[in-house]
């Protein structure tokens, strides 16, 4: 999972990238990036770290122009251990730079064909360097001589979605000439337009969720369609057409469930009304199939699940109370030489307080159930605060499937659902009672937001991958892949590291 | 504000110092210290900052010894504009560093004293070095020839409480000795102890809040009482005394509206549970004084106020929603030359869902309100998402003075509710009504969970300060000092960066 | 000016092309950069600054592979302003990796074909990335579908030599494919070759200078010819051709006066020995033209001028003494707020010891007089040491037009010797006497050590440029646009920092 | 070894001092700092390093005000596993700063003196944080009441000198009061006193050696007398006294070897002259004893023997060549995980220009032969390089003993001089002749430039330690920890970093 912006503005935007990176930091703490373009120039920076790490003000202040992308990074499955930040740069033709979000499940292949066909060099492991050579390579067939036009541009993505199988969310930019955002033809990750009357014209912006466009003071004008492209030019003309041949939209469930923020609106779904009904249709579950748990207090497992959990409460005329408090700053574990390591515990995360737990039966409410050990980890402090007995709520299905469109999920050994029963999972995590949503009614509490989306990507739940390219073999092949890139530790992995024009002279580094 | 951590363990404390900094981070975000102690010998690194960003691998392993104390520092009202790190160290007598929350009223004249009868040269602005120089000096006093007791180091701390007024909970160590803690008479800033039995023998700690105990699994003892010293020296013998003639616990109570974290025991009261009082006494004031209001819904301003908020729905039996998201990730304004600025809002923080304010009558919940211009900003986002009518709710009283016991408040002309009444503060930020804690209903609501506690310092609220040396002369010089110390920007300040023994060999640092 | 090294090795060369480097830092100390290839993948990193600060341990453990180039920097004529660190990259055709020691004199005009040509968009000022697309492009020209040999990569050189005008001494190169290195056709800028015989068979190594060889334990081969191309594979086997239609040696003199290390023999001439020469050749213009001088005393201006002042001396059996001291230790000049500046004086570079100036006459000998400022800081000096007569030698004749081949040399206008005579610019640097090396005897004094050279490029002596392209109007141009630069101060110039494949986790850079 | 400034100005004295060190860092690599005084307040920073590394603006801004005192150190023998960092800082009495050159050599029992005596707390193992505190404790003593004239100061420096043993110069600053500064009674280290005359007074500097004053433009007065101290209040009044007993300047020869600048005067002796005085002698002596070596030409081994090889060859008449050019730029061995270590060699340092080897009997100078291993390998070099017979000649006597006062000295058993006969350390080196100068002429060459100086310590070369103090004992308990330091490696040493009052705000540095 990643986060994208791309925005062409009537004034400087390093500022306004800089701020929706912070509000879209949720979809990616590993590696951050800004790149705009001034005239014919493209200045960039990026690095690992979060963004006010990776940004200085020596950075800021060469990120010169009126346009410009920038992403922030989550590892995918394909390249869990490596670390590429984003966006990506190649200077032939045109200059172009690309942030993506999403995973390319024909990766390997498109690698193998770019360099035979096109003789392009592609140097990380990062999905998103093959998709931005893919883009190339298609803009340097559509366009003819050094005239481009928008339709040139559409050509080419046409030809990109022939091509790329996957999950991908895109902006890039054309050194020059414009900001290209699409997504694929099933839309599976977010992607929305927005826009800011100004005394100058209409500026634009694209981004992952519309909680940056609220922040920014942008307001939201629609999603990009699945399939589809648009194109700002640097004027600020704004073009779009279809360019997949049957796009369907069937975005990732997932995104309801975690990814996105409560506060967003993607896809005409209001994630903070979903996770409501979530807890609505748990409450119904516990009221037909679990009448009689005695249950005290609902507890939430902050932050994701509170919404849910708090409309699951109200429906059972339950008592409602945040039980466990949550540690905002996060640390490291240092490793000293000759010193036992201290155990870290979820108590440095998590603190429940006493007095909520004390001789009562809890339901713990969480959004969902990955590897378990948190989960059970928690329900052990639970009962060590004094509960009476511990019920555990999950407002998403089992998860046993891992996902392939960019979210980093554990091989399916590693996940606690696969291949256990409800009763099997209910023990290892010790819990005296467990609760799990139930597919259909996930699908329709988003559906009652939005019943216009037929069909969602409930991979991770049911296996059933939307792309239709998943079989046994790929997934063993990439588990078997992350297992390795475990192991290798290779002492280089494969970042890039780039840093278009940017002013950094040694003195100005130093003070 | 600060937060202050001592131990004498049986193991390294590096680790557990900085574990412990970071579950105090909340009462401190500007700067950050470890010393240890090994042998006769301190390891000391501090600086301004995270203490994420404070501490690197090479910082804590040249942190070596059983046994530190540990520093996360707020800037006070005394030296605001000031930067001191701490702890703080001098060389003579023994070899003391010392770290210190809250606020010494009499520095100015200590400091000329210091000077005076003892040489002792202050080198920063901060109250923090005063005082460990006053501590210096009467342990020079009471021990004879190079031989030091518990006995004499209580007879130091009873000559403090003679020489100092104000509050200070603090913590020290003596080289090679052990560790020092001790709370003024009146107890205003919290410091509880704990303990760990290990193998070894017992581990014992002292901390500014319970939460670390729990967080780094010590177990609650006691609250160091007002005007009591505790030593532990660096075999793990608990020594401890009353070194005060009256003492009298009278503690700030704006620790448990807004300072101190909700699961937190301090003065055996659960802050958790105080705020859920205050919910249900501001509950009773509206149910008694604003019947009439038609709310529709509860929200609170996260995160502080959630629990009153919560209850207080509870309570009136009305519904609670989470209506605002808070921003988790903030970053900095970049000022760019010959760029404008752009206008930062309250949304860089919170951002409202916009169904849980369309066409209903809100009552937001705060916990306080201080400079008013945030609530301001509120009101109107609240009313822009489309909310009818907009009550607010302070779960405090109207904060009327400044706090001189170690909170950074601003001057009385900058307090919204300084010289205002009640209708007044409410067109001021522009709601349909405002609903303020009684301060009767506040004390209640904390001497609910512990109806030991006589006297609270509500000196924000009342203008009553409890150690009685504060006159209008104090307070116009403190708010004229806060002023200059603003216009001067002298170059440089008050800072003691001193790193006692860390290995920084070049090569280390630079790899 | 820059350095610049490739090897094919059978070991990792990391640590080698650093302390390469470091042997050529005296031919840029602006910038640095290295480049690795193991299999299919670069790795690299760069930045400004001196080879000692730029690479770090975690830098140098991400070069893996045991091949690569590595260049520093010298900002050149035609990008004064600029701060572009090499080598640079384009990932089509192959991967490409380049670095570069001259200048184009027609890189403006090449920009403009690559990109309405090729599409090729070139995002900063260096004439080196100009070069690099250049090359690319012929690469992707002559070689035909994914299948590369050195004959074909000897074709696209051979093209770059159609192209591209001016100065070029070239490393590059191609991802798991080999090494490139190749010289214009008048050899202007310097490339030898050498090699190591190891157990698992040969290393070869090409570099700007001979000592670098020397340091490293390779021994030289020989030059690279002009307008040669040698190309080596990753398994080690060398190739070499011809490419240019009427390659002619015309090595800039400039190289032998000042440029190379003493120790380095490059196109078979000794640089010391030529120095010693330049220094037999003044003595006998002295002894000829100015035999009534009575010097006392032969003091060299250190460091460049020593062995030439020592053979003056020796030949005119006059005494040698080094009077002046030089200052090793360079550091900054702080500019604080509201803080008069301290007048730096050349006292900081030099320092003179009285007794060698105290009522002598004394002859400082110079390797060249540029600007003239420090010359005339010198004489001040010697006479404020008690010198009674000052005269000055030149081991160059006088310096009157710009260089365009990559050293960077000021405007006509602020060259000392530009218009004046030598009277006229005796006086400017207050000296009783001032002798200027004759042209003829500079060329003389290098041919002596290898007769075959017939032609030098003495452009800056003589205006005669060898690349028979520059007019009166290309010389205005550059001029102006060094003024202009030096104006306009542009937030944002032309750098391209890239690092790729680097390992750079976060944990790693803070630790 | 370490380098000493002081001054008191009319002006901000930080980028003085920083050149100041800047011209003093051959004294001292290791680390650098500057403490400045404004008023009542102290502000310093202090880091290992260069001095060109260690200052940052950031760094610069903060050291405000008119006098300060500034060191470079080098590891001196009894803490050459200790990383201390200076000056170091004291608050008590007053507020002193204090840095050093030479080496206590009754320095442990200080320690526990002061600990039982005065119960003051000595952190690390500087002997110089001993000194310090010997002083405060002598200047509490001295001063009654707050009053401290500059007559109580010397009382002080008086009971210094009977309790401390060694070569100690010394500049310290006491807040708001003055600049002292003083020598050891038998003058061991150098320290020189200079001013300048401004329109606001004059301004007093001392400092270790003339050539900073010469640079910073202040006009030497005298040296600091054996046993004396000068102080200079804070408007600029001098006071010196004489404070030791019997005084007896015996300073330290090997300053004149090697340790000085060569255009240093100190305690009125040339140090440049001193070198042709010693290359005079060794021609004699070749003269003498030699007169059958076939001597073609004399080449020094740079930099230091520069003058003696010169001035060898001409009074014997021979051909002087710089046949080594020495690499000025040292970069780092990088260890890779599973890389073998280039084996480094001297060439890295040196490099031979064969045709002054070739064929020839060359004469190669080295101011001091020490270890002996490099020594080695340059004969060993000149071979390589075609010279037909090495012979190889020491500008000082050979070294058998170590040196207690200061600089950083091999062991006896790694002294290659030590127990053998010159004739076996010129087979341990392969030259075919080894010449030392002797004792008896290198004292007369010292005293040639100033008859005045009846007595020099020569202990590096006859084992006679001019304090009288230090027996076999002494020199076994140091060898022994030497050898201790380096097996140990433990990870925290000595160091105290102190940055008082810096600006440090976060921001700023992250800029």
């Amino acid at each position: 999972m990643c986060g994208i912006i791309g925005v062409v503005g009537k004034n400087p935007v390093n500022q306004l990238l800089y701020d929706g990176l912070l509000v879209l930091q949720h979809r990616g703490q590993d590696a951050a990036g800004i790149v705009t373009c001034d005239g014919n120039t493209f200045f960039m920076h990026k690095n690992n770290g979060l963004v006010q790490d990776v940004f200085q003000t020596r950075h800021m202040r060469s990120l010169i122009g009126n346009a410009g992308i920038a992403h922030v990074r989550y590892p995918t499955a394909g390249s869990s251990s490596a670390a590429e930040a984003q966006p990506f740069y190649v200077n032939s033709p045109f200059g172009i730079v690309l942030g993506h979000n999403g995973n390319l499940t024909n990766s390997a292949q498109l690698k193998q064909e770019m360099f035979r066909q096109d003789l392009r060099h592609i140097n990380t492991n990062s999905d998103s360097e093959v998709l931005l050579n893919v883009l190339a390579h298609e803009i340097e067939t559509s366009s003819h001589s050094a005239v481009l036009t928008a339709d040139m541009v559409f050509e080419a993505v046409a030809a990109v979605h022939k091509r790329c199988r996957g999950a991908y969310a895109v902006v890039a930019m054309i050194a020059n000439f414009g900001l290209l955002a699409f997504r694929d033809p099933n839309g599976i990750r977010p992607l929305v337009i927005g826009k800011n009357e100004t005394e100058q014209g209409t500026e634009y912006i694209v981004a992952s969720e519309s909680v940056a466009l609220d922040v920014l003071g942008f307001t939201l004008v629609r999603d990009v369609e699945p399939g589809e492209a648009v194109f700002i030019d640097m004027e600020g003309n704004f073009f779009s057409r279809q360019c997949a041949e049957a796009p369907k939209l069937a975005p990732c469930i997932f995104e309801y469930v975690y990814l996105a923020r409560p506060d967003s609106v993607i896809d005409n779904v209001s994630v903070y009304q979903t996770r409501l009904h979530m807890g609505e249709s748990l409450a119904d579950k516990i009221a037909r199939e679990w009448k009689d748990l005695k249950i005290d207090v609902v507890i939430p497992i902050p932050d994701t699940s509170r919404p849910s959990a708090l409309e699951l409460a109200n429906k059972l005329k339950l008592t409602y109370r945040e039980g466990f408090i949550k540690n905002r700053y996060i640390g490291r574990t240092f490793i000293m030489p000759g010193q036992a390591l201290r155990k870290k515990s979820v108590r440095q995360k998590l603190n429940p307080i006493g007095m909520e737990f004390q001789g009562k039966n809890v339901l713990l409410v969480d959004d969902s159930i990955v590897r378990g050990t948190t989960s059970k980890q928690i329900v052990q402090m639970a009962r060590d605060a004094g509960a009476s007995k511990v019920f555990f709520a999950s407002a998403a299905p089992p998860v046993r499937f891992p996902n392939v469109y960019g979210i980093d999920m554990p091989s399916r050994d590693e996940l606690l659902a696969t291949g256990r029963t409800d009763q099997e999972i209910c023990a290892e995590i010790g819990a005296d009672a467990l609760i799990y949503q139930d597919l259909d009614a996930l699908i329709t509490s988003v559906q009652k937001s939005n019943p216009g989306i037929e069909v969602f990507d409930c991979s991770c739940f049911d296996g059933n991958y939307i792309t239709g390219d998943i079989d046994e073999e790929y997934l063993n092949r990439t588990e078997s892949a992350r297992g390795d890139g475990a192991q290798q530790a290779r002492p280089a992995n494969s970042i890039t590291q780039l840093d278009l024009n940017l002013v950094a002279s040694r003195e100005e580094e130093l003070v």
